[in-house]
């Protein structure tokens, strides 16, 4: 007959820790402890097997099973001396579910199960103490009637509370036995009442009821949305645990603790945890006790640390990992409850890695494993210190949008950013950033919106310039005019004003009122260093780079490991502001002539920052992208000028002195010139400006933008050579759909590149590529590569238009999908494998079959999400460019990509 | 030794119609005539492979071919009795390409080749008229020294109008013999100057240097640019055709004409043309003599005219189709110059290709092929009188955007569109329409806009409507607030006010001043009944609907043959002018309950909405979309109520009053309630609406509103069915990016349906499916489709997601776009096979590989587009939707596409 349930405590186990499939995971574990002979508390777990056949059969347990289980509980019953039922000494057990893959949350446990009118009062005797006893039959009832019986939780706590405020209860521990004996005589009429049906007494029956809930539990709307959601098959089914309940609070004798094997925050190598005599677990969560120091245990009760630092010591070498373990003493004798992996800080993951190495106790590429490279930030960043952080008021939650602790006085407009950053550090509050505030987030020391997206403006920016930023916190109202922000907390309005002192934590979008301490973090540190190059060994040949800007960013790219730029945006250095008036002037002229002019005084400015890049970037290549934004971005917005120009005829001469700063023009002439600005604006005005006028299409419009930006990129070029540096530009042009576009512009690049090589007499090398950033460029690949040296995909605006999605208007009804449970992730965080992944493998595949050196790389956001990255080295990139703070966790995450086993390397020939 | 050049002429011919790929197209043509027996100038041409050769040799032509060349010219000089530079009876040729695929202007022809200083004087002598030959040799030297030696046009222009200024010519024939002769003396300096060597006066060289300019020209940028826009390969080569030169000039016995063997204007079966004694083509365009009508040249010279109808009569035979040929008489003796298939009218393609299958000429396959399907467009609208349109002053020209003629007195507001119509027929003038323009749009005879592409608003709601539209007129500037439209023709400034009359040409984009007549169509004449009835035929089972909102269309659309709606969009009934106050309200509501509220009161007039079309489209489905459009379109523009509000303090009453109006708020709240107003819309202000809180995002976010469109949906189904109506209903959830989308969707739609059509004790069969048109959708369908019950293809927005680019933005740099030759097509007109289309492809077979009877059509404006519906029936779509007046045209479009033979029909299993 097929084996359908298993065994396990008392040093052996009929099953072994692989058996996941049958036993799931949480009965694979007890199994696993028992046979190494750990004190586990004895039991048995009912196979996958029998969850399916119970749907198969109407609901109901084959009688063979139910055959075995009998036996089961016999030979338990022999092992603990105890019977279930019996008034003498009852077993009791806890039944909890367990499927191969975790499903946290799926189904609740029944702890205490065994327990009825009768053996209640063992358990009084036994412990001798009435009030535990009746509390554990208190919470059996409610647990067995919320889980098994389907009455509401809500039901009982009504109860529990008008007893509470009937004896003037303050805590839950205030209520006598007597209290409680009164409540569970409520329960017990509430499970009548609901389920039509005197609470079960008899044990055998409770057992046979809750392990069928656990069943049924498996094809519950939560279940099957949690496994549709984390594509787990729905034929897996969940086995169920059945283990003999101890107790750590039956006198001085006993004890309850939990505890690591490693500092599970600093990772250092010594015994960590906390222990309470006389005590249940919950007891602990109730904070009316202090827990004792593990070490302390040694002095109550030498033998059992013994025997714990021992199994636990083993527990470590057998898993090769941290562990954190649950144990409970009864009686003196020491169970084992739960061991799993411990949970640990970035640094602590490192140095854990790093010593097990040193100990040989994993290899080099496990250790690799074991990091999640999202952790790294926390070695990247300052980070608030955690002491300081409880002493302050949290005002709201936004997105967080880039990573570290900043904290500072409030500022509401970027020019008064910068007046105030020269004496004391500041903080940008805006409703949402635009290209405008450039000049005061660089000064601020962090930076907080009131709207946008993980992908905002102010996110993108903040990230690039490594500045803390939370983004999107909708709780605070901004206004720039009256120079304050509200926040309205559990139904209180808070006010900041200007000079008021303000805590961000963008690593988890914490923000804080007051000035809360900050420890900052060592990237530099010997264990992240070793750590690092054992990453960078596994990575091989693909690369990271850095999308950089400006020099200074280029220099903390290089410094955190970035092989070159990846992505340098032109128009930042348009926005700077001595030179957005020859911007505009630019996009005013009629006609080429005066176009050329403006464009000829952008030009050794320029220059000039394209040598500062080369110069950073000695003997790495600098993609460079040629202007991508619409026009209209660089002048004044649409409705402001309507509406002074709606104001003027009535302006008093400060409103008109204050409009004639706005847009530079002298207050007499304001009358004549606004109405011409706005008809300039206007021409310039687009529906949906991120499907508009911008990238190459202004490049085929105004063809001599495109050469000057190619005349100073080559000769910076030409010019840093000359001094000995390695240039390798790559001039990318952006926004292509479809190869004529390519064509023309490369044409234009091609041509200035010959003439200023050709006249310096240098033989440079470079390429010429493009970004794939719209559905058609990959859908066309094949045409492109044809004509393009490299690809890079710009899955910002590929995500975008992919999903048909604007970033900043997603998150108007962001909170909507992720309620309604559209998108597993973020797909502005997280790249989205299912389609806009698909597209991008279409791409890089018909790319290198018309090109078979193309060079591949991403440049969006995903390019630092360790997800994301994976996914590129999966589809064969050769590189990933992120933000100069993310590139030490796209190293790391490429790293684990292909330790996992990734053959793709052979496809990676450029 | 392989034959490289093939005589003709004389009654047979070396080669013959079928050997294009060795003769080109023209060569080929003219070998097939000779052989025909018709009176062809003798000539020959050299090969297609010669070309090659040439260019292999570098620009060399092989001896063995010079050697052929000298047989084939000495052949020829035997059958004229003239020799090339021979001074008594010296032969003249022509100089032609002729590639194996027409391409229209990479070359220019050269003309009486084999003049020089003695032969002109031989043609002096042979027609007796010396201003003749001057001028033919004037020309050759024009021509060969553009065409062969490089030199500008302009340079001879400047000489030939110095001398005309010189003696106070008027026109070209002013010029005298003498003058000529000066003409000719100046231009061969020229040439000297200019290519460094005199004129060639030696017709052998001529010959061969025309030749080799020939072949150059293959490989010339216009020949490669143009072959890689037509996909033509690089490798065919163009044959040279050396032709003897004839004149219609030499007397009274001489004649030259043209005609074609029916009318082309209205398809009848009559002679047709024109002619001119004594008399070259040119001369007929230069306007000076007024040709006679063909018939008049059986009374000049009958044994000419009886040849020429025999001749044409043949041709016609031959060819199986009109004929339009050109003829020359020379010294009494008929040539055939061309012969090509004649162009036609729409209504003459319909009646040649009805009769000829009823003269057994050709076949109904043959007929339903022959005819443009966007001919038939003339066939179902009133065009504007030919001769009336003369007479009046050509404004500007737009885009044709809706075709068809309309007349009527200039309103520039939709209101005043209203008011006026009931007396006289109006023009709608905008420089853009807005939804809110739709009561006006609908009483106008025609629109016309100064702003907006092919898919503008008043382009798709005009075709929908079948009311004729010219848009994007950029030459017209509108102001809306002077009640005037301002155009600059030709440096003058021309104002029309309101009330002036203005007459369109939707077909061709033309706006006239003035009251043009106009001719009415006749969309039900027998012969087009005839024509389509077989083109149905061929269709098969692949269904033609159209896109309809209201009963009106409908019934329209029944009319021109509709088998269905395929697209309902129900915000169009959410704009009437009784709405929008409701929907203005379920939008300003702050709770699901007063959202509830003013839904309620939209219920039962969708319901009505839903229940005429459903009974207008008895036995044929109803595809209707949920609410699309975001929600602020529904409301005052952001913009506006800025400047009305900066306005408001300063605003005298009459403004007030009108804000009042504008607004729907009593003038003394406006200064509480249009703040309000200004902060619910600037919360529903989209950076990208088009990529924004539109489609199913909407519904997910306010469920209710899905829910109540399900309900008038479903109530009205059930009220329709009683009555007999068989209803269908088709449910179409739009904006769809993934399934998790469409099943939150679709689980609404269904518990309606369920409960309403439960209620009524209904079997009523539906379907609910989606709308695919952003990418992700597309590249998911395998997924999508196990949810989906049809797809139908929203073509407009998946190309502006596709391509990222935005219809409305486009047209502000479409001309630069033009000009670079960017794109084949505007890719909003003609579906992007290559991009948009792939993706099509690919969605149209991931879907049905998940759900084999998916049923799948498109939607999109492509729907009507000829080349776009065969595109559709390639993929296997079950069907297209399209505006009402483009049904036909789809209709014969898939006809097409079914005869030319795609074995696709048993994909369309739905």
């Amino acid at each position: 007959m097929k084996k359908y349930v298993y065994s396990f405590g008392g040093g052996t186990a009929d099953g072994d820790g692989k058996m996941k499939d049958v036993l799931g995971g949480k009965g694979a574990g007890l199994a696993e402890m028992s046979r190494a002979k750990l004190p586990v508390p004895p039991g048995f777990t009912i196979s996958t097997d029998v969850c399916n056949l119970y749907f198969e059969r109407g609901n109901q347990v084959p009688p063979e099973v139910d055959g075995q289980i009998n036996e089961a509980l016999a030979s338990l019953e022999g092992k603990m001396g105890q019977k279930l039922g019996e008034n003498g000494n009852p077993l009791l057990v806890s039944v909890r579910s367990g499927a191969k893959f975790s499903m946290p949350g799926m189904m609740d446990t029944i702890l205490n199960l065994g327990l009825n009118d009768q053996t209640v009062q063992a358990l009084e005797r036994k412990s001798g103490n009435p009030r535990f006893a009746q509390d554990c039959y208190r919470r059996f009832i409610q647990m067995f009637g919320n889980v098994v019986l389907d009455i509401e939780k809500h039901d009982f706590d009504q109860i529990f509370e008008a007893r509470k405020k009937k004896v003037s209860a303050k805590f839950d521990t205030d209520l006598t036995a007597e209290d409680l004996k009164a409540i569970i005589a409520e329960y017990k009429k509430l499970v009548e009442k609901k389920s039509g049906k005197a609470f079960p007494q008899d044990p055998r029956q409770q057992l046979a009821m809750a392990r069928d809930a656990v069943f049924r539990s498996w094809n519950g709307k939560r279940a099957i949305t949690y496994r549709r959601m984390n594509q787990i098959p729905d034929n897996l089914g969940t086995a169920v645990n059945i283990q003999t309940m101890v107790f750590g609070n039956l006198g001085e004798t006993s004890a309850t603790g939990v505890g690591f094997t490693r500092n599970p925050s600093t990772g250092e190598k010594a015994f960590y945890g906390e222990f309470l005599i006389n005590a249940q677990g919950e007891d602990v969560v109730a904070g009316i006790r202090t827990p004792q120091d593990i070490s302390q245990l040694d002095k109550v009760m030498p033998p059992v640390y013994k025997q714990l630092r021992e199994i636990t010591s083993n527990l470590e070498q057998h898993y090769r990992d941290v562990q954190d373990f649950e144990f409970t003493v009864q009686d003196g004798k020491l169970y084992m409850l739960q061991t799993r992996n411990g949970k640990r800080t970035g640094p602590a993951a490192v140095r854990v890695a790093v010593d097990m190495v040193n100990e040989k106790l994993i290899s080099k590429e496990e250790a690799v494993l074991r990091v999640d490279p999202q952790q790294l930030d926390q070695l990247l960043h300052p980070v608030l210190d955690p002491v300081a952080k409880k002493t302050l008021a949290l005002l709201a939650k936004g997105l967080p949008a880039s990573p570290g602790a900043a904290v500072g006085r409030v500022v509401f407009t970027a020019d008064e950013a910068v007046v105030q950053a020269v004496k004391q550090p500041v903080i940008l509050v805006r409703a949402e950033t635009v290209p405008d505030d450039i000049h005061g987030m660089e000064v601020a020391k962090g930076i907080l919106t009131s709207r946008g997206g993980m992908t905002s403006h102010a996110a993108v920016v903040a990230r690039g310039m490594g500045i803390p930023c939370v983004a999107g916190a909708g709780e605070i109202e901004v206004s720039e005019r009256k120079k304050e922000m509200t926040v309205n907390t559990g139904g209180k309005k808070l006010v900041l004003r200007e000079g008021d002192w303000l805590s961000l934590d963008g690593s988890t979008g914490e923000v804080f009122s007051g000035q809360a301490r900050t420890i900052d973090a060592d990237p530099s540190s010997g264990v992240l260093a070793t750590f690092m190059e054992w990453a960078d060994k596994f990575r091989g040949s693909f690369g990271v780079r850095a999308n950089a800007d400006i020099p200074r960013d280029a220099k903390v790219a290089r410094r955190f490991g970035a092989e070159g730029i990846g992505l340098c945006r032109t128009e930042h250095m348009f926005f700077a502001e001595d030179r957005i008036p020859h911007m505009q002037a630019m996009i005013l002229a009629r006609d080429e002539k005066s176009r050329r002019k403006a464009l000829a005084k952008l030009l050794p400015m320029q220059r000039a920052d394209f040598a500062g890049l080369f110069k950073e970037m000695d003997g790495f290549p600098v993609v460079i992208r040629t202007l991508d934004p619409p026009l209209h971005e660089f002048l004044p917005k649409r409705e402001n000028l309507m509406v002074d120009l709606a104001r003027l005829p009535h302006a008093d001469a400060k409103t008109k002195k204050e409009m004639s700063g706005r847009y530079g023009i002298p207050a007499g002439q304001l009358k004549k010139e606004l109405p011409a600005l706005l008809a300039r604006v206007e021409e310039l005005h687009e529906f949906n400006p991120m499907l508009g006028h911008r990238g190459c299409r202004l490049g085929i419009t105004y063809p001599e933008i495109t050469e000057i930006q190619a005349r100073a990129i080559f000769e910076a070029a030409v010019q840093v050579s000359k001094k000995g540096v390695k240039v390798i530009p790559e001039v990318m042009i952006p926004l292509i759909g479809s190869v004529e576009e390519f064509e023309h512009q490369k044409k234009i690049v091609v041509q200035v590149a010959q003439e200023v090589l050709g006249k310096a007499g240098s033989n440079l090398k470079y390429m010429v590529g493009t970004m794939i950033e719209i559905p058609r460029a990959a859908l066309t690949a094949n045409l492109v590569a044809k004509e393009a040296e490299f690809f890079s995909f710009g899955t910002n605006d590929l995500t975008q238009t992919t999903m048909g999605l604007s970033r900043d208007d997603y998150t108007k009804f962001q909170k909507d999908y992720e309620k309604a449970k559209i998108f597993k992730n973020d797909p502005f965080a997280v790249l989205d494998q299912e389609g806009v992944g698909k597209l991008i493998d279409m791409a890089v595949k018909a790319g290198r079959g018309a090109r078979n050196d193309l060079e591949v790389g991403i440049c969006g956001e995903h390019g630092g999400e360790p997800s994301s990255v994976q996914f590129c080295y999966r589809v064969g990139m050769n590189y990933v460019s992120c933000s100069p703070y993310r590139v030490p966790i796209a190293r790391l995450a490429a790293a684990q990509a292909a330790i996992s086993g990734d053959k793709t390397e052979t496809m990676r020939t450029a």
